[in-house]
């Protein structure tokens, strides 16, 4: 004992140790833990430069830059996802970074968010499987994966202070689960507390939510650490289970003292030295800074994979057969500024010096000979009339006028959320007027987040929405456009007709310092397709140049543990293709009380032509869980389920119902439970028999009317004391041990499961 | 002090007195308080009877049955409503009862609320308005009216369990604003708990409701007491300011071993004890059994009261001209059941026994003469053939077939919610059969709750909704069919299309103990007209036999505290009407954060043909204020809000905008407040152009990107810390002491004003 006490680091050290030595690098200690490097990513491993800015924006070294998440998550491909995480991993290690920041994982509860471009999904099955395949690349090089924002980091708007207020439902069915499913089964090193708080409590100081759920429920043995500058209060923030915060802000004082005060327990500390060095272990392996010529191999693999990325998520929204383009009998003209000066990536942390670059129309260029280019807009979006008569006349003379339109950079950033989800009116403008010219028109969008089409859709044969593709994205349209690569991208977020017909409309972003999360579990598609409201285009949607056609559905069991859903896919057309097969499911509710499907499963498949594939996706009962509020667990209803499997969340093409016992699991019988309840348990009702045949209250149940009835079941026992009916304290907690010996007794006949 | 310590009650005397001593009375003791008589309401005095059930629905002494909330609310009639309290207290006064267990002033959140037929609107300022009316008249006749249900209980399913799970601003501005203005301007003798929890504590045992808000807020000073059953905890509530328990639980030594274990302070009881005499005092003088003669006067005017009221209260939702009826030349065919069997008021604890009832079918024969009449169906639901070729043989021969159709009895009570809006199968099928032979048809609706008129509105030329009316809801029927008065309610609640169109449609009535108030502040129409979205019948809506112009709308200050609306009504049709002139307004803005549209003043007026008023409402600026969250107080904001003036919340006939500059209340300046809020306050500026001067921080400002300082505006002063620009927590906490001394200084010069 007494030899550990006197090799125990000082409690100042200790209390460093638990913040950043500058905003980059963890604190080290020798001979107790060494530092980290930490990069923000997570599209490219943005390691800063000598010098700059503290946060290295604009400065930083210069890394692939891959698709963001809003394209990866359109790619519905979680081994290319798993392929573009150990690319990263490999270029981070190359760097000596340790930790990548990523991936972001939030869910797009709204299309206004205003950092949704760093986001992958509205739906947190999708988001969970391509956030996990992320991790295990990135692991797979030795490097960290940091997931992030956790949790419920929705907005931009205030999100320094702005309270998630969340019920419970929506907050484990929705938001906590792509991270639960991340945390299970990718184990990253790290998380990454949120700026916000959830119901009332800061994230980054919130125990229920850094210790209760994401150690003692999830098993997360890694290191959390703040978001930048999300620690109010470094006693609080440790007492909750934050390990690091970041960047530093001089406050070790205060654990110091807390700790002496007796307010902060020194084992906290300890337990936090060793997570960061049990961290160190995991990653230490990867960290050997690269040589140059090595780096430049690196560099040259991952531009390579970043332009096969980008070109599977590009997702073709419509298109009347004008694509792909034919080079020998189309004259193209390129018309739109963003043809020229591409948008590639969004504005913030996650912005990268990318190791190469090119544009739409070099791309183009490069394939077709000159074509007639001409701007039409300025990215101001300052309507400029000289502009648009140049690429009018341009459209002219052409076969097809492709048309590259989308936001502007200073439209949508880390920081701020978006208020409207219209194209800039003089792009819309510039649209109709070529349109009016032009015999075909493609329109190509870039864009980190929804744009609306409802007012313009109608002008285009054909559209293109590219989201930011990263370096490589201009290769990979120019590949899409002219059927090198056949378009394979999914939406991953649905495309609202109005942004008025958004579940979120009315309570988004909030204000106050708080945003209701009014439509509960109902995120995205889940209300559309609950209440049949018409939509754009819907989640999943996306089309390519062949056609898919499914069939031979069959669900079967597998044992207590679910489902296995095998169906066939079979390319009817006459090019090769991608088709990401989904499945939905649902409980079958008159009345809707959750969503009436949600995906549930998903495989993207390559095909050529005249050739049929068999697809198998297993569907876990624990799935179909939803979270129980008053039994604080997950529970299985049971009931009749629907399978639906298509090729979007509204383009069913097979259907089948499954039913389910549910998880059976024994509900103990109180007194607060209802006379329903008691009667619906086979214990309870036995007892309330009993008890009805001796009193006043089966004679009173006899005459009364039948609403009397109604009302009565939905009566707590308990409740009985309050009519006269001679049922006292005692007679309530007779009855309640009667009941629950008699569940007892059923539950070691198998009657019931124990919880 | 001697003599004072010799009087006092024993503790066991004074607990007993916290709950009643059976099912009606509280429990008195001689020369400390009396026992108060309490009896159910809210449409007729349900003084209970000898012997028969502990609840004594269905023996109850008969008493005059005037329309239910679900009519009273819809005659936007605050004189006569006034009326309407005054003729039941004097009918309790005369059965020696104290209180009336009334107003039902709950919010009908949903179409399905099982109460909704005891609740006056989804509409917080009618409600409010109608409910102090309500109070007023019956304690103009020395009787106490109890408010219910205090609070946030607007469902029945799992009533007694459920928590309400409301965000701050929906509650305040929809949920309690009511009971507030009946608090605040009517004094009601008392408050009843409801039986619900309120974002998880029970309503029962809520101290911020009952305590906080009530007394502390509001300055309630009279006793508030459970609904019957609805305490789970005695000393809980006690400590949360519950008076009186009803019925008793048999529980009064849990109060006095609370006491003398020190965890209830005995002063509580004392307080609730002085409580108890002070109602007695106001209660008091009304309390005489009167002579069976002067309660047949007092029944016979009442009778008449309540005809009166019921023909103001029945919404005519179209005519295309058939009514009203032509008793020389409309042969009428009298078809369904209802029109026998009349419903007139709701399941539950307000049912009460009629002194006179009679059918429609007896009115309309009684001015008619013999009229042909065919049930045309079973209340009960069940498809009669025979039934509905009777009933088509009767319409063919008439000229008007008048088809009374409705909800039956079963379908709608107190302790459960409905699940559809829809009319009985049975009913529709009938309609359509007869509407196929029948020159014209009109239709008299009988419902507690909505009812969908959608998928049959086509086949009637005239829909009379006449809700539950009364006793005298059949005569009046028949004085307005027959134009012997002129239509005259107007709509306290949105008829929508479908009832998936309905905001609470996804979240009501929720499970698992938990109902999540999704829609927020958008109840109702708030929702719809904010919307756009389409409706069968808007809010306020409802038609009479004649035309109403507005014109020379005025809106003038009215000093500090608002401004007073002025316009003219003008009767330019043919016939005497009434009209309910309705005036609305919000803040205009281009994302909505509230609703579009809040009702904030009505006017029932009564014109000749020809004739014309001029109608003044006032706007007091305290309405238009909302609930500030962050600084919990009510504030009005700044900007323009629109003033609309018309016949329903769509048929805005006049329009007006006036500019606020808010309540322009100081916010003091923390490190917690936005770079983006210490720039838009005159203090704040001053001290961070200075500290920009002389830091890093203005060079960073002036080179980064746009995106960058929108981001940099939303950040908290505090933060600063995070970003390596020399910002200590020193620094901070100096500049906020700088800016609270300025702004100090400028509240002199009244450029705030005092929160």
């Amino acid at each position: 004992m007494a030899d550990h006490e006197a090799e125990r680091p000082p409690l100042a050290l200790k209390a460093s140790l638990t913040s950043g030595s500058d905003t980059w690098h963890s604190t080290g200690a020798p001979g107790l833990v060494r530092p980290f490097l930490l990069a923000d990513g997570p599209h490219g491993v943005r390691r800063q430069g000598e010098g700059g800015d503290a946060l290295g924006i604009g400065t930083s070294v210069p890394a692939t830059c891959f698709p963001p998440a809003v394209a990866l998550g359109s790619t519905w491909d979680t081994a290319l996802v798993r392929r573009v995480g150990a690319a990263l991993g490999r270029e981070a290690a190359a760097l000596e970074v340790d930790v990548i920041l990523g991936p972001g994982m939030n869910i797009k509860r709204s299309p206004l968010g205003g950092r949704n471009f760093e986001y992958l999904s509205e739906d947190p099955h999708l988001t969970g499987r391509l956030a996990a395949a992320y991790v295990e690349g990135v692991q797979s090089s030795g490097v960290g994966a940091c997931v992030k924002h956790f949790a419920v980091n929705n907005q931009e708007t205030d999100r320094m202070r702005v309270s998630a207020e969340v019920d419970q439902r929506a907050l484990r069915e929705v938001y906590l689960r792509p991270f639960e499913h991340v945390v299970r089964t990718a184990r990253p090193a790290m998380v990454m507390s949120a700026y916000n708080s959830v119901n009332g409590v800061a994230a980054s100081e919130n125990p229920w939510l850094l210790t209760r759920v994401l150690r003692e429920e999830w098993g997360f043995d890694g290191v959390v650490v703040s978001d930048w500058g999300a620690v109010n209060d470094r006693v609080a923030a440790l007492r909750a289970g934050l390990d690091l915060e970041m960047p530093p802000t001089g406050t070790d004082a205060e654990v110091v003292a807390a700790v002496e005060r007796g307010e902060l327990d020194e084992s906290v500390l300890d337990a936090v030295i060793d997570r960061l060095r049990r961290l160190a272990e995991r990653v230490g392996a990867a960290r050997t800074r690269a040589p140059e010529e090595e780096l430049a191999v690196i560099r040259r693999d991952n531009a390579e994979l970043a332009r096969e990325a980008a070109a599977r998520a590009a997702v073709l929204l419509t298109n009347d057969g004008v694509l792909p383009l034919d080079p020998s009998s189309d004259a193209v003209a390129v018309i739109g500024e963003l043809a020229r000066t591409p948008r590639f990536q969004g504005g913030g942390s996650s912005r990268i010096v990318p190791t190469g670059l090119s544009s739409a129309l070099d791309a183009l260029t490069r394939r077709l000979g000159a074509v007639r280019f001409a701007p039409g807009y300025a990215v101001d979006g300052v309507a400029d009339e000289a502009l648009v008569l140049e690429a009018v006349e341009a459209a002219r003379d052409a076969r097809v006028a492709v048309v590259f339109l989308g936001l502007p950079e200073h439209a949508e950033s880390e920081g701020f959320d978006r208020t409207t989800i219209d194209l800039p009116a003089d792009q819309v403008d510039l649209l109709e007027r070529v349109a009016a010219v032009a015999p075909r028109v493609v329109v190509v969008l870039s864009n980190g987040g929804v744009v609306s089409v409802a007012g313009w859709q109608h002008h285009a044969n054909a559209i293109l929405e590219g989201w930011l593709l990263g370096q490589g994205g201009a290769e990979a349209t120019a590949d899409l456009l002219l059927g090198d690569r056949a378009p394979s991208g999914r939406l991953a977020e649905t495309i609202p007709l109005r942004l008025s017909d958004h579940p979120s409309y009315l309570t988004f972003p909030g204000g106050d310092g708080v945003s209701v999360y009014g439509e509960s579990t109902f995120v995205g598609y889940r209300h559309f397709d609950t209440l049949g409201r018409p939509v754009a285009f819907p989640f999943g949607h996306g089309l390519t140049y062949t056609r898919f056609e499914y069939a031979d559905l069959r669900v079967t069991e597998a044992g207590e543990d679910g489902w296995e859903v095998t169906f066939s896919v079979a390319n009817t057309g006459d090019r090769d293709g991608l088709e990401v097969a989904q499945l939905y499911a649902g409980l079958v509710e008159e009345h809707p009380t959750r969503p009436r499907s949600e995906l549930r499963g998903f495989a993207k498949v390559e095909l050529r032509p005249g050739e049929t594939t068999t697809v198998t996706l297993p569907l876990p009962a624990a799935d179909l869980r939803t979270w129980d509020v008053r039994g604080q667990r997950w529970a299985l209803a049971a009931g009749d389920y629907a399978i639906r499997v298509g090729a979007s969340s509204q383009d069913v093409r097979l259907e089948a119902t499954v039913h389910s016992d549910g998880d059976r699991v024994l509900t103990p019988l109180t007194a607060q439970s209802t006379i329903a309840e008691w009667r619906a348990d086979p214990a309870g009702r036995e007892v309330l028999a009993a008890l009805l045949g001796r009193t006043a209250l089966g004679a009173a149940q006899s005459t009364v009317a039948p609403e009397l009835v109604r009302m009565f079941l939905s009566i707590p026992l308990d409740k009985l004391r309050s009519f006269g009916l001679g049922v006292t304290a005692e007679t309530v907690a007779g009855l309640v041990a009667q009941a629950r010996a008699g569940q007892e007794r059923l539950l070691a006949t198998g009657a019931y499961r124990r919880p």
